[in-house]
């Protein structure tokens, strides 16, 4: 699956344990690290607009129950931005100021600029 | 509106301040009791099937920002029951076992129940 080559930064993995991409929608990606670290996220999808939009959040592991932790809420936003470009923008909402931070320190920023290059290196391939 | 004649059990009154009835619409409703009390209910809509399923939460204020406190998925789910009859079915759930006994502390069970039965009422009028 394309998902799996560029979601997580190398030599980060991702395996698509299940994916069901429509409004209600859950999901399961497994990131594993080269030390044996496994992280296993699952989310469900609010919002799915092919080409233009993707929101997601972890406060559900399918529709509609709760997870034991809502953590963060995801919104991808694609736009044309001519000359053959897009315009990719990814934001992540959090529930208290301390999820952001925690986020913020687990490298968010660094993490999903890497992992957008990757999309960028592969959507070129294809 | 019809949800402020059957919405909360009298001589609460509710009033709608808005609602955008679709998957990702927001809502504000406010609830009042005799004697000046007033709770204002934000939430979003998460699946909306006219006439056979209704999910909402308070996690959202609006598609998708999060809300101060996310308390509880409603989930609303009406079925053919035969003979004119229609089968509703009324759930709750919760992020944290604290808030679903604060519910019923509150008395979920019994508001709802009520105001099931001035929906069914109403309906009887229409």
């Amino acid at each position: 699956m394309l998902l799996e080559q560029w979601f997580t930064p190398k030599p980060f993995t991702t395996e698509v344990e299940s994916i069901d991409l429509r409004v209600g929608g859950s999901s399961v990606f497994i990131m594993r690290g080269q030390n044996g670290e496994e992280m296993r996220n699952s989310g469900v999808y609010l919002e799915v607009v092919p080409n233009e939009r993707l929101v997601f959040t972890d406060a559900y592991t399918q529709a509609w129950k709760p997870s034991a932790k809502p953590f963060m809420t995801g919104e991808i936003v694609l736009k044309d931005a001519g000359a053959g470009k897009t315009r990719y923008t990814a934001t992540a909402r959090h529930w208290s100021a301390e999820d952001r931070k925690s986020h913020e320190e687990m490298g968010f920023h660094e993490g999903w600029t890497l992992a957008a290059r990757q999309l960028e290196e592969l959507a070129k391939t294809l």
